[in-house]
């Protein structure tokens, strides 16, 4: 379990394969033309292979580190993803470090030129929710042994460590709650096939069916977008569903604005389950029932992992699953207990 | 109006102020021993009492801009705030510029602490919901040339660039409106004294009863928590009064919560203005009635002058303001019409 980090590149190295001197290499790097335009892209090319990175030499000169981490989600329109970052910032900032957020707004793209950004201005470690369009760049960091923590979503097949949520106890307690109150059948609102979450809650929502004994459900297959739970309630609905499942938080306030609007009253006409804790939820006529991923816990065990990479010591587990919780308050109409 | 933007001290103002060579000047301030300890100090604080950034030595050497600008914001968990961010984000990625973002959870040491990261780390400019106890730390920045933007907040007596709202027009309706239907007294809850928002708005609120005819109104003096709104409503209520008109966005989210708790039917037993639009503000029985800040234009109109500075330019207005908006819903009781 103990691995070795693999050693960052130094100037040194670039200058040692090049097989010139380091200020050679250094002005090369900074693009100097005292150094022929030939050798400096030569240079160039054999620290870009060697994975060097400028910033490793900065923090070598000031032998000292940023006291900086990098936090990289995609929303922060999110409720859920905002109290991630400002649990990771408490975090950080409990232990003196200081933290840079960026949001990718659910663009590849983006995330990877915010990679790119913290990775060379020198945080000593960044968590990232990550985009799988990105799983190369950042199993290329963290080949380079940069500090890497990836929060909420997985990668498949990637060894960089992880902390996520493990939807099956709250997701199961859900399907089971709905099924005794005889509130089938269950629409379910899933979350895109690009993300681990998406794709493992659809999982577990089937697996719980299966449990509770029921047969295949309704599903809506959506995105992270308040729109996207409204148009899925809306289908659900009209195909006369009145058990509504929605998959993250941003589908939830979808399924409660689908809701107003069509003016049926959540637990009295439709049963409604959501994800994520937010005020909304609660500050409803009928307060909500939700799954807890327990977002603080997790962004605390995701600084703590980094920490120890930080400090250059291995994680005593590599991918961390925090169990979810089903918290019942008065959504669900009242049918026939079992 | 238009003003020359100082000039950055460069490595060169420094060296020739110490008396040494450009590359004695670097060494002594990357702390390389090769320079006598003495002169590594002397050098140093020059170089702090001309206001030299490192950066700016970085930058020159690249000979281009970093493309990034930074946003420093009090808070993500409001929504008001996490909009802004977002809708900065939209404008500069519009630009080909990426955004870094810190939050300083209402902490004047935290904000200090990212502004001299930002301000260290290369980008080429920042937009910043100034805490008045940062004044000295930005008016400093603003002096040393570094492309600087207020937004929401103001320093009172600086001439650093601001965008804000103007509270007037919005207030002035709200308050209006309620007496229009004679629901009074109303009972407002104020911002902190310590922002020229919180100041600002109950000024207006003041102004705007004088307008409507009505003598002096119940206030609470709050802050920016949703518990202090929750604390706010829950004494005003105690005193019989059934007007609430929230001076912010999370004190309305905590008004919400005090109705709720109370039993009491917002629109039907008890009035509510609130602040600023966010889905949970609709999403209610009956939507409220809020003062839009037009939070999306604010941050567009920021950053095109943040965008000006960076060009060296000096911005057309110094102090904009934007006007606010009374978007009616259906959170105030039918009283007698006037």
């Amino acid at each position: 379990m103990n691995t070795i980090l693999p050693e960052r590149p130094t100037l040194k190295d670039v200058a040692r394969a090049a097989g010139v001197s380091v200020s050679t290499a250094s002005r090369a790097l900074a693009e100097n033309p005292a150094v022929a335009t030939d050798t400096r892209r030569r240079i160039q090319k054999l620290a870009a292979e060697l994975g060097y990175r400028p910033n490793a030499q900065a923090r070598a000169l000031q032998s000292s580190r940023s006291n900086t981490i990098g936090v990289l989600v995609p929303s922060l329109i999110n409720h859920y993803f905002a109290t991630m970052v400002t649990a990771l910032q408490d975090a950080a900032t409990d232990d003196g470090m200081a933290t840079l957020i960026t949001n990718s707004n659910e663009s590849a793209p983006m995330m990877a030129t915010s990679l790119d950004f913290l990775a060379n201005h020198g945080v000593d470690g960044i968590i990232c929710v990550p985009d799988e369009a990105c799983a190369d760049q950042l199993d290329h960091l963290h080949r380079q042994g940069m500090p890497l923590v990836l929060i909420d979503r997985e990668l498949p097949g990637s060894d960089i460590p992880t902390v996520t949520s493990d939807p099956e106890r709250g997701m199961v307690n859900a399907v089971g709650l709905l099924a005794r109150h005889g509130q089938t059948p269950i629409g379910y609102l899933s979350g895109p096939m690009t993300t681990s979450t998406g794709r493992c809650r659809l999982e577990t929502f089937r697996y719980a069916c299966t449990e509770a004994g029921l047969e295949e459900q309704p599903v809506f297959l959506g995105g992270y977008e308040q729109s996207q739970g409204f148009e899925g309630a809306n289908a659900l609905l009209a195909q006369g569903v009145r058990s509504l499942f929605a998959g993250d938080s941003m589908m939830t306030i979808g399924v409660i604005e689908a809701c107003h609007r069509a003016g049926l009253v959540i637990g009295e006409d439709v049963s409604v389950i959501g994800f994520d804790t937010q005020p909304m939820f609660t500050l409803q006529p009928r307060p909500l029932t939700v799954i807890d991923q327990h977002v603080g816990s997790m962004a605390r065990e995701a600084f703590a992992v980094l920490n120890q990479l930080i400090a250059g010591k291995a994680p005593p587990e590599k991918h961390i699953r925090i169990p979810t919780t089903l918290i019942e308050r008065q959504s669900i109409r009242k049918g026939q207990a079992s």
